[in-house]
């Protein structure tokens, strides 16, 4: 659901690059630039996090979505900040009607709730996988289809709801296998309610924007020298390149005295609201609080956050608090979700992919096209037991050479009336094919 | 996998119209005709639908793959039928490079396997879940963005391969709960050698196919009465009204009296050994075999076939055999698949979904925000339960209202030191949250 920032290109340059997720991108692949083909076991991976994830998120309570793949394009870009507006990949339907591919999920959601979900009890709680596009410059190494999966959790202002949301991001990263996982937490309550305060025209606003988005002190330095404000406002805006810190109170405390208005301070409260609810979630000592964390300018309100690992260099889920983007389609709700960027969460967890191989059958099963055997197969496929049958009908020899070839160990031969395992250097063993077999075989699989 | 008929518009017109797939198409949507959002308990049941039958796809030794969403225009559009390339979504890249969405999975595995897989051991086995899209009249009710499940089995000729594919077809329908599912067979090998004996002049070719695809015997006898054709050639084409029938022996012995040339012959062979393959499926007393079923004229060079339910009138799935695709792309293959149409098997199963409803948690638990709360609801969730916490800190009479209002019968309130569950009318019963209450309240969700 979060805007991606394309200003993020540290790290990501490089790994988030098909060259880094796709172990073939050497060859010549005939595909557009940004999307990528993914098969056998990286696509069996994927398939398997993206259920794990939805597994828990259901266990939480919230429900599955699907939206469509593309809409109308008022309906994204009006509500994408200006970076998101120009990645849309826009076409036009028969009829005339502009249409876009969905760059995000919340932007639909937050549609489907307000037009058709307003007169059913709150909160409501959605979950979803699915891929995602943006024209994003694929120079920096960036997929246009990229897979996310991530929750919305609409109809609910509590801090709980905020910190409910950040500890079920965390628990979807330890569910994949990454148990270190830090929150980068901000609040762009404070930050707009600074921006109320200092009534900046269009230029200076400009610039504040862009020096405190590129933690710029330099640029911090020329905008206040170029602008003409009181005191307290220049003690406030000197005061951001200080307001990030592991240490929540002492940097709640640094900022609190910075405040300019009430905006500003009822944002701090809500943030600590948020921290407290943390601690019920064991997660208060995995954050670092960023105050100046703004690059999500969208349809952000409140708490934004980025969940990122120790292993890695860049954010592998984010997301926040968007109190006003439903109501941009009917109804108000307050909101907050997150999402999970699944292409990044499959490079943290297994950073240098094998060259891709198809996932080997257990079995491999010669079975003349006779019956019995094909029914006997399917006690074995029943147990768990990936079964393929041997096409070409081989004779023991030659189907022992394929089954090296393509690295099957249990090789079956239908021999008229009953399978026999082949083995090489062996007899052939008659096996009675039934449950007990199919125990036996899950048992030397898994050894 | 297979193209879509238009042309198949009888119960589709209205069966497979968003009024139909989706409750609440009566209320205004604001998206695009033609797609669809699905939420909750529909989500739910397509996702459930989807894994089901991607677990039994990879118990048949089938591999995921996952296709981008667009491709460049040529790669779909110079294999597609006339029909299928009029109906794709295109649109342009910012490098001036010509897109389109997806409008099958077959046309990309295809592409991958000859260019980047062509060297690994064949036959590879493919099988995939996932939306495609197809600029179909939504006069004609048909869904712009529509969810399939296929399989493609790449690199092995024999008739053991196309009987594969259409067991594993049936199989997924009986998976998914179809138990009355048939196959309407054809072959257009017998149908192009008949086109290559007759070689008609363009005009005549147009009217024949369109008589055929028609089913219309007037339209024949028009065609015969315009057409100049030798005696034997005469037979062929009168003959072809009769070459559908459940009885398989039967029609091929007529068939076979109407050859003009080795290669009609040799597509019958080819026939005759699919049916006695289908046999040691247990499947050819499910058969039905129709040599005029030429629609399909895109890719497809041998078998193809619709699968049916007594159930409905239209088809579930569909597929053939395509030996000349993969080639079109590099190292040629012979090539079978199926695909299963999501949205039709979900009618199917359900014709009267139910109003969209969330799927209601099991429990409700108003945790105050305490951690012990919060790690004893794990313990309930890693059981299987489906546990949402209440945002709001209600006490025991709100709490109460509002689990009636959601539908949610285990409430739970934490106390202070230990959750209580509240009844109506009931005094609350202290409950210790551990893997003895998690047995007895899954037993009680699931009585």
């Amino acid at each position: 659901m979060p805007v991606q920032s394309a200003a993020n290109q540290g790290p990501l340059t490089t790994l988030f690059a098909s060259d880094a997720a796709n172990p073939h991108a050497a060859m010549p692949a005939p595909i557009p630039r940004g999307v990528a083909d993914y098969f056998w076991g990286e696509a069996a991976r994927r398939r398997a996090l993206e259920a794990d994830i939805l597994a828990l998120f259901r266990a939480w309570g919230y429900g599955d979505v699907l939206p469509p793949a593309f809409e109308y394009v008022e309906t994204l870009a009006q509500r994408a900040n200006p970076e998101l507006q120009s990645e849309l990949y826009r076409f036009v339907d028969r009829d005339g009607s502009a249409l876009a591919l969905r760059a995000d999920m919340t932007i639909p959601v937050a549609r489907l709730v307000a037009t058709r979900l307003h007169d059913l009890p709150m909160p409501q709680r959605f979950c979803y996988a699915g891929s995602v596009f943006r024209y994003a410059d694929t120079q920096a190494g960036m997929q246009r289809e990229f897979w996310q999966a991530g929750i919305e959790l609409i109809g609910a202002s509590e801090a709980a709801a905020d910190a409910e949301v950040l500890a079920l991001t965390v628990r979807a990263l330890e569910t994949a296998g990454l148990p270190d996982v830090r929150l980068a937490l901000g609040h762009l309550g404070y930050f707009h309610a600074l921006l109320a305060a200092l009534a900046l025209p269009a230029r200076a606003k400009e610039a504040l924007l862009t020096a405190v988005d590129r933690n710029s002190e330099g640029a911090l330095i020329d905008f206040l020298q170029a602008t003409d404000l009181p005191a307290a406002a220049r003690a406030a805006v000197a005061g951001l390149p200080h307001l990030s810190s592991n240490d929540a109170a002492t940097l709640l405390a640094r900022a609190d005295a910075l405040c300019l208005n009430d905006a500003m301070r009822a944002a701090l409260v809500n943030l600590r609201a948020i921290l407290d609810a943390l601690r019920g979630h064991g997660l208060d000592q995995r954050v670092y609080v960023d105050l100046t964390e703004i690059h999500n300018l969208g349809y952000y309100t409140g708490m934004t956050f980025e969940a990122l690992s120790a292993r890695l260099g860049f954010a592998l889920a984010s997301g926040g608090r968007y109190d006003h983007l439903v109501g941009s389609f009917g109804a108000p709700q307050p909101a907050v979700g997150a999402a999970l960027i699944l292409d990044r969460l499959l490079l943290a967890l297994r950073p240098n992919a094998a060259p891709a191989r198809p996932l080997a059958p257990h079995v491999l099963a010669s079975t003349q096209g006779n019956a019995d055997a094909h029914a006997a197969l399917e006690t074995l496929r029943r147990a768990g037991l990936r079964v393929a049958v041997d096409l070409a009908h081989r004779d023991a020899t030659p189907l022992l050479d394929y089954a090296q070839l393509v690295g099957v160990k249990i090789v079956l031969h239908w021999s008229g009336a009953a399978f026999q395992r082949l083995r090489v250097g062996s007899s052939p063993e008659s096996v009675p094919v039934g449950d007990a077999l199919a125990r036996a075989l899950l048992a030397e699989v898994c050894a």
